[in-house]
Order: structure tokens, then C-alpha cells, then sequence
């Protein structure tokens, strides 16, 4: 990796998650989980567990609430450094509620995130040597789609970073709750001139950018319209709340191949929120990690995203040794031990 | 409906519950859940859910125990016009003690209900118009299964409502630890002159009526003997404790026709408890809000029994739009979404 | 007490409450209580746990959050009749975080509240006949304070009451975190010509209202300027987060009379929250009961707030039972049974 | 002590106590602490605990409620040696509910323990060798006012302890609940004269046995009517339901002399129920331990029954090093330290 | 079963185990589960929950954490008759952490056991006639394993309970993290000569004992090599950590024959931690309690280690009640309950 | 503050600490509290919050359990840099049981820290340029006591700060179960000659270190025998274990002057562990942020020991914000504001 002390920043709201425990609901109950989430940290956590050097750039609330997500984020080892404080008197931290699902009943989420502090969010308050701290900066479609406001600063933040020669980062996460398909096609062609590592689903590819063919031929012909190195693309199946499969390609524009291995099957899935996100995260690590060994990318992506479905919250907790010892259980054929002990 | 105040009422004892959390066992551990049945709440509580004005006839304890499980009946909108409270010093409320199972062990149940507040219920308690309050009148086989007075004053009430022109519902639910085969059915055909829509299992049909052939033969044999309008029979078939298949089949006399369709499988069941009941909540729901519909009472009473198994406790939380949305997703073919977001 | 169905009606916002258990605090901990407050629900409350029959007028999202609050509020006997459930994308429920203290670290809140649901309240939403419907009409400087919108509502309803002959209840409960002192004498001078019970702190008197004298002339001197009926002041001694004596005064302007009885000393706080309004329940209560009798509104007052400083949560649970009984404990001079057996 | 296997055997019956958690309430909350109780159970275990072998007389469910007491019970190291089982359909636990209190809340009991497994107990039930097994046996009023038969055979059973020469040890332990004063003076009377060792608080000889005089001379006028030979009297102060001042008078009718030593004040009071159990329970191992020092009585007596308050539940946990700890610190007058380290 | 007071005693460490509930993770969270473990305890515990007396040899710290161990072992109505405690400065209770797995994440374990009080355990701490006061005597590879004392004490101990004429079970329970195969095969091979019942896994009779051939020829071999009685062979298939089926085979080498019934399948595992100890107790109950009917030891370890699978924790609950139901419901083949009511 | 890039470095053991929650107790219950703790890790934390650059020296076991420790320890954004990781198979986490008190049942701790990975950490292990990265390096007796190791890399590590111009801040905090009197006498009298800042109870001064006269003299003492520039003296008054008055003095020897405030009273006592800890947190930053003002030095550190106190868990959580308030209003003295809103 380059000699700028960060590995990754990533641009995002971090969010207090409130989720009854267990098979409890919404309507009922008399306590929540208190957790932390958000799109962008989840990548952030993701790759600091597997060792990347990671910060987060975002806005939170200076009362209390900021600081739990503080302390919380902190305790991942990711970078505060670019944590700029709502000292207003509105300052509220933007918060969903999450109910696990039950086949035939679906997970449920109710977002309240609505002028968060991270809506009023200013590139005037982060120093300009922050464009050059990162050796990839990572955004999603989820920032863009928030408000006006995130949308000029992660634009603007992008091109800085970029112009600087960071790899950028980004992640389409289509939310038909923000915003509409063409909206976000048409904000996003903005800025896949800029895009090095493109995260987009077949579906999203099909219905947002209303691409056609094979899922590969998708996959190529973003790298053909615009300057991207590489494509990835995530397949997961849903067999119930409580077991999917889960898989991936990428494609390296640069030597015209797909990547792929056998997908994570029959996944125990405790809780799916974020999962997505840990894959991005193990997949910029094996891209960081290795120069830009798609094959790398993939085993890491997966596995990390298989993990991350094992974890209640939205945060992966999976470092590299355990990683590890996914992957080579993942490859390998013969007998399995059961435990580790 | 009807320009009667109350869609439903149901007579019923209402339990408290006490459950060891998840899979601890009742002969250890430290604390128990404080949950709130009643086969014949479970059904008020899924119609008020669904959108009937429903309400329970009943006996409590005076005391903070009959107060609690009446706070927990209002929070779901049940009606208390019709809870009358036992003054003596001896007033108590009935409960069960539940465990869950785990394939091979199965959920286990203890009741302590014998000689609560409600086996001293007395007609005379209830005012007169209550008769003419109610479109649709339900009790089941354990009400007058519990003693000679519960048995005596359900069948008296069943024979006012019915003289107001009142919908008599009734619903089996044999249990054998409360009474025998041949004291069910001597008791129950007493009743049967007077219901209108009739649930009986399969089951019950063969081993407590004695009737013979196929399930549909049996389910019109019964409208045959009596003035029967309704027939519905569920069909459940479990996997394991934590896998269910669940189904049904309506029998409309007038039309001699069957009502029928696809079973929810896989079931991710959490709590079997109060399955039968919210389906019947679900057929009553059907049937009251369409004048006699049967293929809606089976539609929403196999998504009913579907999603109350996802739920823990007794009783049923989902609303209209929940079980709307279930529905559409069980009819519909092509790809879901995984979540509602 | 009037024919009207309602003997109290309340407006004001419906709030969730966020607090970590017992000693735990806001920036650390994995779990949040989930309560449900709002001042005006808090008197609500209290007085329908008396005996009175009584509702809210609020607006509340219409997904799962706001369903929870109103099977919470349900679960208390308080009628929904006048909840109007806001369907846009934005509806969102107010919050506010909790911490409790210990001596000498104070209990500490963080409101957010703006923009909710309620924010939006819009008198066309209500029926013309609920004002008809109340024997008397409550609300507070909380409403009046939140926005523009909720201040022309309230005066609006204010209006609208009063016009039918209701009473009208009042209680400034000024929050500086709200509006400032000039802004609130302002607004409430404008409606203190509607007002018949008005609830004033002596602080608030002084400092907000710049009246002068003793706390007995202050209070008088409200009926002079206005036409009010009844003033009534709390008196809190707070000898630590977890220590309080509280007692009152009651003014009856036409009888020119000061109402008053030893406060209780040594009561062991369990969660101030509330227990203001539950003072004004309590009071409102011994009002309307009898007739205006202010010695039993002191009476009923000051044990309500007393128990409910010993209950978690925002909400009393004190029924007339038991508050009975307190008030018979606090007159009694003898030994006092230790426990209720 | 003698050399019969058990120094202490006591009759009566085990209850079942639900308790919300903390400051909730019964008629809120969604879960109950399971607890195991009973005033003689709680002197057998407390004895235990101090190094007595004893052992409880009684009779369970035989379901897994009643295992759930037997394993609880079983933990302390009592013996269940003459635990019978009722194998019956209706067999049942008794249980109570219990909420903690805070001033001026008081502590509240609601019991459902009618018709219990225990109400049913029979002398035939148990072996003939039972009656030379123990040093000492004792039993309470509670047994006694329960029902008829228990009353029977309570009575029954002192005489058979009595005739073997095993110390009779009886706790008056008047419930105002279970029968008036008169019935209990009426039926206590007619075991008098078999009891050995009598604990009778200062009230109750004054209220329930009609003596006169200061309380000393009550507790002597005992030994003078019946040929009881030591009387033990509790003198409790509540402060409030969080602080007590415990302690009591010991008359030894041999040596015609009273022993008392200073209270135990300022008690932190977490539990107080069993703490009068408590107190007996090493007023007990004083006595049996020592062959009958009154002083050694009085210090374990009152010091156990101190400890007992600061613990959660009807049972105690503290064994004979923590109960030396703390007789030492009471005695002692210089610094002490803060901690057991 | 012979006179000796006590079927069955077993030499073992008895650990603290702490958990973090359900799916959470050992590097997060706030609270731990509080259990207790060990394979000969589990062992105990099983079989005394089907009848036999048992009791189990070991030394324990002399403080708090000891007694909690000996206060749950108590509860299971197991005899600490030979519990021997420690008082040095330095004792400690032995402890593991467990994480609960979800596929693809395993369970894991991580000992911190070292130096724990039972590694000090000495023969001279008990009295002579413990060798004469059990039916049959049961410990563990892990015993040899733990370090040299431990050893040499357990082999001392077996050869002392073999020279009274008591049976000797061994299980070898092989732990790669404790010894290495050649350490367990030299050391087991010494004590092997007294080992009457001998329980081995194929896996380790083929890696540590290097056996060859199939399964059933290797236990043969055993008996062949050794004057062993009874070996037993567990056969478990891990689907998923929440997935399994298990079986056994049994070969008596006087009747040269083998034993075996289907497997249990669709295990629902909630906690496979003791699920082979639970088979020990299950098969030693069998053979005990018929003189050495190895169909009815394949039956009861078969169920026994099914039950404990569906418990959390190490030690199994079921009583023969229970485990008679589950053997019927295995080898019946028409339609079951679902419940048992 | 120095331009070093820490302000504070300390060396200790960090130690997970397993507490039964409220008023349970370590004999009896289902669960512990995972905190971490250790008197070094506290003072870093407790001056980290209030804005000082600190990290702890300290090796932990490489496993999960470590990284339970190093997740904590980081959400307090202490640094990790020198943390050092012990990968042998017999690494371990130092723990300590500890259970609350309440009058007139003590707190109580038991320890279970020998061997713990900390005892084997090593000079050798941190990099050359630690000692020239911090202003002020802190340690305690503790780390003198726990091992011959511990006190060599301890002494060693002291002088090597101490060569480079650091200053030395030492807390004797005598732990009577490590060691004696004595042997801490003359291994803390090795360190003098090195120390700065030094904390040191009166009792100790006394009973440990022999001195006599008054305290203020006694503080005076140990500048005159070594050049120590400050003397910290804590005086702590434990009225019950939920009630303690805190104050401290500060000796100046340059100025030869002493410091003191009035104390903190009536504190509600949640937790006392770590309370001398943040004291010396306090005093450090007051101490280090002003170029050695000893009159801040005596404020903050005594509201920050009153703060911690009512704090449960090792750990402070007070940050700057907080703290100004409470010393804000320890020196106010009109009314104060009941609650932080």
C-alpha cells in the first residue's frame, strides 16, 4: 500500500440502530438494542478488522449520542480523526428501528434519520490535507441520495480525493426509499468518471442504469462507458430470514477476466443488515492488500460477507485470523473440524 | 356488518403465562417471561388486529394480577366492557407454565388453572343488552371443558346470543387433559343446534365424533346433523418444533362447496401457542367483513396461523397491512423482496 | 361530574422514551428501556388510573412506532378516539434520551422531538363535536412552545373549548430548552383569559410572569389579572436525585381560600419524571370529582406525585386504591403496617 | 448436638414468588424473577448455611415446577429426604407475587397458594423414623392457618417429634390474611404446651395472645403458663422500605434472664421478606450449636436476619465465615475496612 | 445395582463457563452467561438425573466462586461428599469462555484452566473408604491431561477403585490442545489393563490409537488387547452448528456383539457442549441399572445425547421421565404429539 | 503540555472483571457483568476523557479475550500502541470476581490474576523511543507487587522514563493480599529517588511507611526524604457502602504550601472501585494542563472520584463537559438546577 497513513476513509452517516431483541417486535416490547450502523462505517470496520488503516469522514451531534457512537466506532480502531461535531441545538443523530423477520414474515426497518447532523455536513469543516491521508476513499449512493447538501459534499469530496490520485471507492446501495431509479442514474453517471471500484448488482444494473444482457455483460460494459478498473457484483439468494446463499464476480477491466468462486451456501443468517457492506469491505481489502488481486477480492468479500450474516448488528467482528480459517475451511474438502477449541 | 357495537365477542378464561426465556427449561433458571392467553382471546385479539371491534367475556381477579393482564388485553384494543372482577379473597388468576422444544424435545405445557376467577363466572354478572351487542358470538370446547359452571354458563350464553339473531361460532379445541373423548361430544352436540360456524380438526372429527371417511366427507357431515353454516378444518403438519407446514380447508353448506388453497411451508415457527387461534381470528375476519366469504376466510386465516407462529406468546400482532402484504407475497409468483424497508 | 363522554382531554405530543437501565449511562451500555411519555399523556394517565375517563389529542407516524405508543397509551384505559396518524414518508415519532442521576451527577435529557409527527398537528384533522366531548380540556407551555404550528393549534383548541363551556386547564411548565422567558409570558398571556385552572411553579411566577411578593400573592394575583379560577403551585424540595419532599398550595379565587397539607417528606426517587404531571392529574382528579373541592385536589395531587416519583417511567400506575390508601398513611398519625399482604 | 442425622427439620410449605425485577410493578412489565420461598424453608436454609444438617418436610407437585423447588432447595444442601410428591392431575405450587416497595409505596404481597400440593400433606406420607431423625423441629402459625388438614397435621407431627424427645421449636408468625387473632391464640394454645423454643413478636402477644405489661414481661409470662424454656422477641424499626433498624430479646426461662445486644442500624434493606426466617434461623444455630448459650443466639439471630435484608429473595446465602465477618464488625469499635478484599 | 452407597463417582475439574447469550461474541458485549462444566461432572449429572446415586471427586478454591460451583452441582442432587477445597491464597476455579457458532462460523472454546485448584487435587485429601463406595468409577483423558499431578492422582485413584472390585469407565476424550496423540496413547495404554467400560471415538481409535480397519473391528481390537468389558463408539454428523444427527454403536466382548439403533436426526443443537458426556451418562445409567443390557446403554446414551444437544449449557436436565418419553417417540413409527399437555 | 506525542503513559495489568449484576451475589445466579478494569487503565482512561493524550504499557493474551480488552479499552480512545500480545498456548486474562455491597454486608473482590499474560511482559517487548513519547509516565504498588517480573520491568521501565526527563507519577495503593508492609516499604522506597507526583493515603503513610505526626506532616516527609515535587493524600469517609464523603490535600513542595477544597458529601455511592483511581486521573490533568497548578490538580481530582463513584464498573465516564458542571456547582451555593435539560 501507498505511504498515506490511512489504507481507507470512508464518507457516510453513522447511525444508532434501535432493534428489539431477539424474535420481539416493534409494536411491543420494553427495550431495544442500542447499535451503531451505517453503510459506509460498516466497510470502514470491516477492512480495519482485517487490518486495513481506516477512518471515517462524517458529522455526528456533540451531546451524548455522538459520543456513544464515538466510543463505539472507536472501539473497532477506526479513526475519529475526521469526526466534525453539530454543536447546534437540533443536532440529532440519525437513527433507524429494525425488527428481525420469521419466514413468512420479513425483517422490517423503519428509517428516522430525517436532519441528522450528518445532513448539514460542510467540506469547509474538514482540512485539506485530508484528500491526500487515504489510499481509497469509499462512498455509496446511500450518501448521495440523503439531501442536497450530502450529495454537493460527497461529489465534491469525491473529485478532491480523486485529484489527488486516491482510488475511489463506490457503492450504488439503491434505496427506492430516497430516491428514484432515474434520479439516482442520473446523479451517479456524474461521478463514475471518477470511479476506480464499482459495487453494483445485477438488479440495480438492470432497472437503475437499464442495462441488458448476462449479468457479466453488464458488469463490462460500466467499464466500457466509463474509466473503471473494476466491477463487482454480489449474488445472494434468499431461502428464508434465516438462511441465504451467498456469492459474488468481479471483473478487472484491465485484463478483461471474471472472477468467482463457489458460493457460501446454506448461511446460518442472524442478522443480514450490513452484510453487503462486510463484503465490500473484505473485497477493498484483498484489492488494497495485494495491489489489486481480484481473486483475492473475491474469497475475502465472500467470506467476510458470510461471516457478517452470522453477527447480530449491523458491524462485521470478524479479524483476520478468523477470516482466514473461513477460507481455507471454505476451499478445502475433506473433513471439518467442528469447534475451535 | 351489522350496526351492532362489537363485530365479535368471545368467552373465554384469560391466562397468565410463564415461559422461561428461549431455551431455558422450567426446572432452572432465574426468570420467566410474563405473557397474557386465552384460546378465546388469542381469537379477539387477532380479529381486533385485523380491524373488528371485538371484545372478551370474562372473570378476573380483582387484584394487581387481574389488572395486569387487563392493561395487556386494552393495549390491543380489546374492549373490557364485558371483564367482571372476583372480590373474594380467594380470587385468582388462572395460569400455565411453557417451555419451548428443540427437535427432539418437545414444548411442554402445565396449566394451574383450576378453580381461578373465572370458573365462578355468572351469567347474572352481565347485563342483558350484552346479548345484542355482538354480530358474532365465539367460545370453545374448553370453556366448557373447565367445570360444570363454566360449562353451564357458556352454554347458556351461547342460547341468548343466539336468540338475538347473533352469529354462534365454536371452535373444538379438545384437549384430553380436561376432559374425555365421550364427555366432549356429549356436551358439544348439545351445542351444535345453535352454531353457525363450526372449526374442528380432522382429528377431532374421527377420534371424538366418531365420523368416518375423508376429512371434506366428515366436515359436511356435520352440516348434515345440524343447522351448521360453516365448516373449517386446519391442517398442520410439523417438522419439527421450529418447522411447520399449516393449511386449510372451508366447507360452505350453502353452496356445498370446498375452500382451498396453497399452504404456507417452512414455517420459521417461534411459538406454536395460539396458531389455531389466531387462524380463526383470521377466518372470523374473513367471514364478518365480507358477509360469508369463504376463500377470503381462508386466505386470512392461513396467513394469520402462518405469521402468529413467528411471534412469541399467544397472541397475534399483526395488523391488516401486515397480513395484507403476506398474502400478496404468498400468491405471488415471481422474485421478492427480502426485506420491507 | 357533565354528560359529556370525555371528563379529560389533553393535547400534546407522544413521546418515546430512551433510557439506559438503572445506573447505566447515554454514551455507553447495549440497551435502552423503551417508554412512552409526554406530559399531557402523563396527566392523562393519572387521571383515567382514578377513575376518569379521558384521552389525547395528538398526532402520531402511522408505522410500527406509533403503534407502539398507541398500544401503550391503550394499555392505560386513555381512549385513541382522537389520535390522527400521519402517513407521509417524514412522519416520525419525537424522542428524547434519559439518563438517570446519582448525587452529585444530575439526571440529564436530550431532546428529539422537532419535527415529528406532531409538529404537524392540524386542527381540520379533528371532528367539530370533540369539543363538545370533555368535560374539561388540558394542555401545556410544552405545546406552545414547539413550533409555530403546534402554538396556533392549541390556541386554537383552546378557543374552541372553551366556547362549549369546557374547562380550561393550563400548566406553563416552562422549558428553557423551548422558548425564553419573554417568549412564553407572551404567548401564555394571550391565553390566560381562557384559562379556569391555571398550574404556575412560584419560580415560573417570579421569574417568567415577573410577579413579586410571596408565592401566596403571586398566586392570587393570576385570578386578579385574569379570570381564573384556581392556581395551583408544587413546592420540590430535591435533596438528591434519589431524595425529594413535595407538597402544594391551591388557590380557589372565589372562595378566596389557600389550600395546603404537610408535604411528603423522604421520598425515595425512583424517576422524577412525571410525577409534575401527575400532580396535575391527581389535582385534576380531586377537582372534577367533586366539584371543585381544592382540599381534595391538594390531597389527590400531592399523593400522586409522590408515588409516582417511586415508578420508572414517565407514566404513573397508581390507581385509586392505592392512592387511597397512601392518602389515609399520610393522614394517619399511629404505627402503619410495613407491607401490603 | 445429638447424634440423630438431621439438627434440624422443619415443616412447611415451599412457594413459588414472582417478582418484577427491581422498582417495576405487577401490573406492568413483561417478566417475573422465579424465586423459592416459605417461612420454614427459609429457616432450614439459613441454618444450613451456618453448618446445621437440616432438612424440610413437605409436599410438591410432582411436575417440573415442583423439580424446579426441589433443585433450588437442593442447592443450599437441605436435604429433600421427606419431600413427598403429588402425582395427582390438580397438583399445583403454591406461589405469591411480590413487589418491592419505595416510600411511600409499601412492598406488596398478592398470595394464590389455595388448594396447593402442600394443603393436601399427609402424616401417612412420611416414614415412622422421620419423627428420631432430628434434634429439633419447627414449624410456624403459617402452617397451621393454612387449611384443616394442614392444621391436623402439624399438630400431629409436633406431638410425634415431641414424643421422641426432639426439641419443638415454633414461630407464632400471625398473618392477619390467613385467620383472625382469635383462631390462631386458640389453636397456638393447644401446642404450647409442646413447644420448646417460642418466637413471638411483641405485638402479637400483646394483640394476638392478650398479654399485658412491657414486652419483657409478656415474653416471660410465656415460660410461666407453658413449659416453654426460651422466648425470642424481634424488634424491627422500618425507616422506610430501604432502611431498617433491627434487633431482639432472648428470655431464657432456666436461668430467668434476658439477652439483647445493640441493633443492627442503618440496614441497607433490599429484601426484608424472610429476614424474621433469618433471624430464627440463627437464633437456631445459636442455640443447637451451643447447647442452648442464649447470648450466641441473640448475636447469629440478629446478624443473620441484618444480612438477610441486603439480599434479594426469601432465602438467605450467607454462610458462617461471612456471618463471623460481620458479628466481628458489629462488635468491634475502631475503623473498619471497606471491603472484603 | 450393588449396596455400595454411591452408583457411580467420577474424578474430574469442575470449570466455570462463561457465555455470551445467543449469537453474540466473545470480543463484544456486557454480559456473560455463568456456568458450570466438565466432562466427568456432565457425566454425574446425567446419570443422576436418571436415578443413580452419583457423586463426583475434586478439589475446588474455598471461596465464593467454589461454593457457587458446589451450590449448582448440589442442586442436581449430586453428592459433594468428596469435594475437597483449597484454601491457599492461590486458589483459583478453572474457567473456559464459549462462543456459540452459526455455519459458517464454528463454536469456539478457549481454556483458562491452568493451575487451577483441582490441579493440586491429592490423594491423601480423601478417606480410604471413598474406594469402596461406588458401583462403577469414571473419569477422562482430560484428568490424565491436565498436568502430571492430575495424572498421576487419576491413575492411582483408578488403580485404588479397580483393587475394591468397582467398575472402571473410562472415556478417552481426546484434546489436541492438551497432549498430543502419542502422549494420550502412552498414557492411556497404561491404565487401559483396568478399564472395564471404555469409551473411544473411531476417529481417535484410527489417529491416536492407530487401530485400522472398519469402526466395529476397532473396538473389537480393544477388547482384544485389553481385558476391557464394554466399548462404546459415538458416531455424530455435524450438518450445521445447528444441525446434527447422532448414533452410537456398543460392543460387548463377552457376547462378542453389537449394539445399535437409527440415529436421532434433525437434531435442533441450541448447545452440543456435553452432548458426549450426556451419551456417557446415558449408556452408563443403561448398564448399571440392568447389570449390562448394552441395547438399553445404546437407547439411553443415544437419547441422552440427543436431549443435552437441545440444552444450553453443559449439563443436561432430563429426567428418565423425560428421556422414556423421547426413547418411545423414537422408536414409534405412527403419528406424535407435538406438545406434550 | 511538552510536544511528546502522549501525555500520559501508565503500566499495568488490565484485568476483566466478572460482577453478579445489582444485588446479586457470586454464590448464587445466572450471569456476570464483562467489564474491564486495572488501577493504571483507569487513570488513563479517566484523563484521556478529559482531553489528555494517554495510552497504557501492558501485554494481554493474543486471544478473543485480549481483544475483548483492547475493543474496550479503545472506546475510550486510549491509545493501544503498546500494547503488547502474548501468543503462547497458556496465555490468560487476568479477572477479578467482584460483588456489591450494601450496610451491613461489605463489598467484596476476589481475585484470580497469577499468571496472567501480564506477569511475563518484558522490557524487551516496546520500542526505544516509548520513553521519549510521553510527558508523564504513571504506574502503581500493584504492578510492584504482582510479581518478581512485573517489579524488575517496572523499576527498570521507571528509569528509563525518568532518564529521558519524564515525569514519574506513583500510587502506592498497598494491597495488603500481594504483599507486606514491608516488603512494599523497601521495593517503594527503591523508587522514590525517581518519583514526582506521589499518592499516598495517610494510612499508609502510616502503617507502611512508619510515618507519624500529623497528615499534612507526614506529606511534607517524603519531599524532604526524596525529591518528590507533589504529595497527593485522598481522604475518603465510607458512611455506608452507598454513602461516601470524598476530599483530598496536595502538597506543594516548592511552594511548601498545601491544597484542599471541601469535600464531595452525600455522594450515592454505585460503584467505589476505581474511585482512588480517577482521583489520580483528575489530579494528573489538573496537574499536567496547568504546568502543575495544585489547586486544579485538588478540584478535578476530586470530582472526578465523586463522579466515578456514582459510575458502575472499573471505568470513569466523565468527560471535561461533565466535570466542569459538577465542579461548577460543588463551588455554587444558591439554588441549583434538579436536572441537565
Amino acid at each position: 500500500m501507498s505511504n498515506r497513513p490511512f489504507d481507507l476513509l470512508s464518507l457516510g452517516e453513522l447511525l444508532l440502530r434501535l432493534s428489539p431483541a431477539g424474535v420481539e417486535r416493534l409494536v411491543r416490547g420494553d427495550s431495544f438494542q442500542k447499535q451503531v450502523g451505517g453503510a459506509e462505517l460498516n466497510v470502514a470496520v470491516g477492512a480495519a478488522l482485517l487490518g486495513l488503516h481506516t477512518g471515517v469522514v462524517t458529522q455526528l451531534p456533540s451531546h451524548d449520542m455522538g459520543n456513544f457512537v464515538k466510543n463505539k466506532v472507536r472501539s473497532y480502531g477506526i479513526s475519529d480523526d475526521f469526526f466534525v461535531y453539530d454543536h447546534s441545538s437540533d443536532a440529532r443523530l440519525g437513527l433507524y428501528y429494525y425488527e428481525y423477520g420469521a419466514h413468512p414474515r420479513k425483517p422490517k426497518v423503519i428509517y428516522d434519520r430525517k436532519n441528522s447532523s450528518f445532513y448539514g455536513i460542510s467540506v469547509d469543516s474538514f482540512p485539506e490535507d485530508m484528500y491526500r491521508a487515504a489510499t481509497c476513499f469509499h462512498t455509496t449512493g446511500i450518501t448521495l441520495a440523503l439531501c442536497e447538501n450530502t450529495r454537493k459534499t460527497a461529489i465534491d469530496m469525491i473529485r478532491r480525493f480523486k485529484s489527488t490520485g486516491t482510488i475511489i471507492s463506490f457503492d450504488v446501495n439503491f434505496r427506492g426509499n430516497l430516491w428514484t431509479g432515474e434520479e439516482a442514474r442520473e446523479c451517479i453517471e456524474q461521478i463514475l468518471p471518477y470511479v476506480d471500484i464499482f459495487f453494483c448488482s445485477e438488479d440495480t444494473a438492470r432497472l437503475t442504469f437499464q442495462k441488458t444482457g448476462t449479468a457479466r455483460e453488464m458488469m463490462k460494459s460500466f467499464t466500457e462507458d466509463y474509466p473503471i478498473s473494476i466491477v463487482a457484483s454480489t449474488q445472494r439468494v434468499v431461502h428464508s430470514p434465516k438462511s441465504h446463499t451467498f456469492g459474488s464476480v468481479i471483473y478487472d477491466a484491465a485484463r478483461d477476466e471474471y472472477y468467482e468462486e463457489e458460493p457460501y451456501r446454506n448461511i446460518d443468517v442472524v442478522d443480514r443488515i450490513g452484510s453487503g457492506d462486510a463484503y465490500i469491505a473484505g473485497a477493498l481489502y484483498g484489492l488494497l492488500s495485494s495491489g489489486g488481486d481480484c481473486m483475492k477480492a473475491v474469497r475475502y468479500g465472500n467470506a467476510a460477507s458470510a461471516l457478517k450474516n452470522t453477527i447480530p448488528g449491523d458491524l462485521p467482528t470478524s479479524d483476520l485470523e478468523e477470516m482466514n480459517m473461513i477460507i481455507r475451511e471454505h476451499n478445502q474438502k475433506g473433513p471439518q473440524s467442528e469447534m475451535s477449541r
